[in-house]
């Protein structure tokens, strides 16, 4: 059975997922897309055989949409995610869930009353092979208890437009939603630390930071975001335990020996460093639709988590101090105990 | 527009194939199965809510079917593909394209009584992300003229039908045709020479054995094919050039570090090696069809080379001398200067 | 012209050093030992060819000692560091130069006071061949100007002996000499995060510490310090500037391909991870002394910040607060500007 | 006790010996020195402190000569070699022993009419630690019984003076004599496959050639000799066996990340790659010679084999045939069982 998918947004990432849904997914299909560009909307439409619908409330109620996936503007997401809880349709809401935490609870309670997970967030790495190998490692007990975790997520440059928050609210949350998963712990507190900028880029910009988070069990982990690092798109994750260490490998690429040297070479681009997740992260979420189960991937409660910690990150990095995050307990609904 | 398949056999590969085609790949539909073993066929045909037929002929005059994927026993695969031509249908051809020299210029000639290539053969690793790389440094001239490959096509174990011409026959296959790919040049001589065999198999086999090849350019290459390594499926290629060396990566694998070792997983499996090329070959085979180009993978005639030279290779382990191979001079309609 | 030195301590890195001198550096010759423990001097100078002296005052005033080696209990250090200086000879001290700062600013304003540098404290890692190839590549400006610094020190396991404050004064001071020497930079405050501490060993060590520097500059370091990781010897630094990184590497082992694994070996001891360094260390301070140059390695200058910087990351532990290095001006005599 | 080396012929190797015997070896001293050139002789004697004898005799002669090193041209090294058994002298001989089968023989028969073991030849790679640690690897069974070996011996460039034969006799002669070692097996015949030249270098010279062995067990290696490779001096070697496969590491080098690109240096220099090779080479004869020992490294009967397996090597080349080599059986002076 095919599952008919509705977009809610046809920007660069709606874009992106249409044409996944259309040429990489099997058991797709994209019938409706919507977006505040018209234009957008009917050329992303045009390139799925979709029709074009004129906002989101009209995507969720189309009798031809099964699932709804929101890639608009952040602060849209909110709004679209309850619709699609209340036509009680699956929905896909790339990150982040909500840009407050108030409106994540929302959600949260929202599918709580429904009674089923329909919400699933757009957090590709738990679906990256590299990751997924290191939460095996780390799941087997070959290194023991997870005590301290590094990683480096770095981009070549960014544009002028990204600003010093979203280092942590665009960046760091990628890390922060994949650690809680890896880790299967909660992150408790955030501190950041600022070293000298690069003068590469733009005055405005604090880059790169460090932080630094601590999660229930007692683990830290340290992150360096560097957003113009200039030399390429490189995510790096060691989890050290107590008896050893697990480590994300380069990406794989051809030796080259000339002149003196052996190269390989560094991406230079996001998406082809997380293609194969994506393709991964739609295949299953799509799968899962299509026989109506529950969704497998990151939660509502996840994405809930993500803006409190990485709005605490913001927090520390303004006020220089330690911020613990004031979460809710995890209701029983997420696997938690309340 | 959804391209119809129809598949001829339904042995492990036919399913494999069968499964992509349904689960994997866009734009395609597998609509008519056969295979000796009507069971068989019937299972496979319905989970991929397909109609079975009765033999191959059936399968590629079927009005239903745009498209043949040949994927039965290797001495039947010359009827099936001239069929094919016959009734002017793209067809998808598992190597070998047939087991004789002689079956494989019939269909050469066929093909070109035809004009127009309707023939692929099933050579993946022209479609792993590795060698394409490798193709993409030694074309851009990085290296120089390429003067020395060096190979190597290990496999854990094999079962005891697997005979020693195999080694030629099915194993070292995949590099003469990458080979030929990779340096844009023809493969003129094998030589074989049989180190001891390892004890840890079957008495009849010759295992490993490293095969030597020279190319019409003066290349010259070695490959140990050792089917019974034990550790792992692992495929290593190097091209040695004038002014540098490219080298096939390792698949990306996480690093573990415990009870002083640094360990990093050797894959056990072709299919888990191989299955994104695969993917990818199908991917573009199926969007060449669907818009009714030319394939543009291995051609019949890449399919005759390799018949050709994985018999002399045989030939030379049996006599114990360099055979020069009795290749045919490349035809106009393949690239060729006849 | 050869060396003839005299050594203060014939502990373990006491009789490290004689033999080294003896068998491994050219150029020099141990011609007197003094230790706290009669026999173990004895049994040092006949291994040696020496003689044994009462102490280290005789040491160092003995005609046929031209150069002194301080391998003695770490609080003994200064009183022997400023007996060689009001001597005139040459001393060479293991670290620590002394374990208060103001025995090292003693040591210092003798050094000065005299005119001519006397000194050199045994930081070995300036030595070590990655370390160097590193601040060429720093020195270079390839990588850009220095933002981060990432670090860890693992050894498998220490003894029960160890005690919490060690990771600063006895593990970390080591990254806190060369890190100072890589980046020319001085580490003006730390901070110390202690994740949950490893079961493995004993209830009253806090093991992991991650340790954090700000250097004058604005460089931060971040650095783990685990003694009982259990899984191996492991020394980690990466250093990222404005435009690349560069990373230490890994000492050089046999790949062994076993079992469906990838196996190198992990270094399960410091010594074989810095014998080379040490030689190096030794050969060049010979080298010096010879021909009667000031020594060109770690200075009594270097000695009082690793003190100073070390007592503060101690204190930062303590206090949990970040704590800012009272260090003097560096002076004229040292590089400085006073 | 210091051993007193008088040294026959100072060229470049010999005086690199000398500096290694004075600066870097302990428990060695030069005493004297020969030449055909008188200036180069007095040059190098000066350096070491030592005086100038008229000829290879006299060195083996004087008093003050304990052991000899010879390092003159190759076809005078039979005659000093003699020279210094017939003096019951210990004697390091830089590859090859002798020139030709028949002299080789005359060394062996003379050493063991003496009786005792005098004679080293200088096969340094025994020595690198990288070979060790394979050796290890093999010998404790790790991957089961040798099979085939993988080898690269490839310089950046090679003079204009550097001919054909040299190949064999100056580059893979170094791999004949490690490869028996490793294996503690022999080679029994050798066949040469010559790829097309690489462009970059003089028209008289067959480079790249490809080496091909068998052993008296079965093994078979394929080495390939590059010496205008341009790239960088590079020594690969894998050993397969029944259950695994070991293979030299890389030299260990910083990871420097630039603009795309992971880069590691690649030597350009023998020296640089086999400095500590040498030095342990040198450190280990000294010690042996010094207590009076035997020596324990490449005996005469390994420097007769490499001879008479190098001279095989280049007349495969000459006929395009596979040469067996006519080696005569191993004595038991030597650990065979003649």
């Amino acid at each position: 059975m095919t599952v008919r998918v509705g977009v809610i947004g046809a920007g660069w990432i709606g874009q992106e997922h249409i044409r996944r849904l259309t040429e990489t997914v099997t058991g797709a299909q994209v019938t409706a897309v919507t977006d505040i560009d018209p234009t957008r909307a009917e050329e992303a439409a045009a390139r799925a055989g979709a029709r074009v619908l004129p906002d989101g409330a009209a995507v969720v109620a189309a009798d031809d949409v099964d699932a709804v996936l929101v890639t608009s503007w952040g602060p849209t997401h909110a709004e679209h995610v309850l619709n699609a809880i209340a036509a009680a349709k699956p929905v896909f809401c790339e990150k982040p869930l909500a840009t407050t935490a108030e409106d994540c609870l929302r959600i949260v309670e929202a599918e709580r009353a429904h009674g089923r997970r329909l919400v699933q967030v757009g957090f590709m790495r738990r679906y990256d092979a590299g990751y997924r190998q290191m939460k095996q490692v780390i799941d087997s007990g070959r290194i023991g208890e997870p005590l301290v975790v590094h990683c480096a997520h770095r981009n070549p440059t960014v544009p002028e437009s990204y600003h010093t928050d979203m280092a942590a609210l665009d960046s760091a949350v990628h890390e922060i939603d994949v650690l809680r998963w890896l880790l299967d712990d909660e992150i408790v507190s955030a501190q950041v630390v600022v070293p000298r900028s690069t003068s590469k880029r733009f005055a405005h910009l604090k880059d790169p930071q460090i932080m630094l988070f601590e999660t229930a069990k007692g683990v830290r982990i340290d992150l360096e975001v560097f957003v113009n690092c200039q030399y390429g798109y490189d995510i790096q994750c060691e989890t050290v335990g107590e008896e050893g260490l697990v480590r994300l490998p380069d990406p794989a690429a051809v030796g080259v020996r000339t002149a003196g040297q052996h190269n390989t070479a560094v991406l230079t681009d996001w998406v082809g460093r997380f293609v194969d997740a994506f393709d991964t992260e739609f295949r299953e979420w799509i799968a899962e639709v299509a026989v109506g189960n529950e969704p497998s991937g990151p939660s509502a409660w996840d994405g809930y988590a993500a803006t409190v910690i990485s709005n605490a990150t913001v927090e520390a990095r303004k006020t220089g101090r330690i911020v613990t995050t004031d979460m809710k307990p995890r209701p029983a609904f997420y696997g938690g105990t309340e």
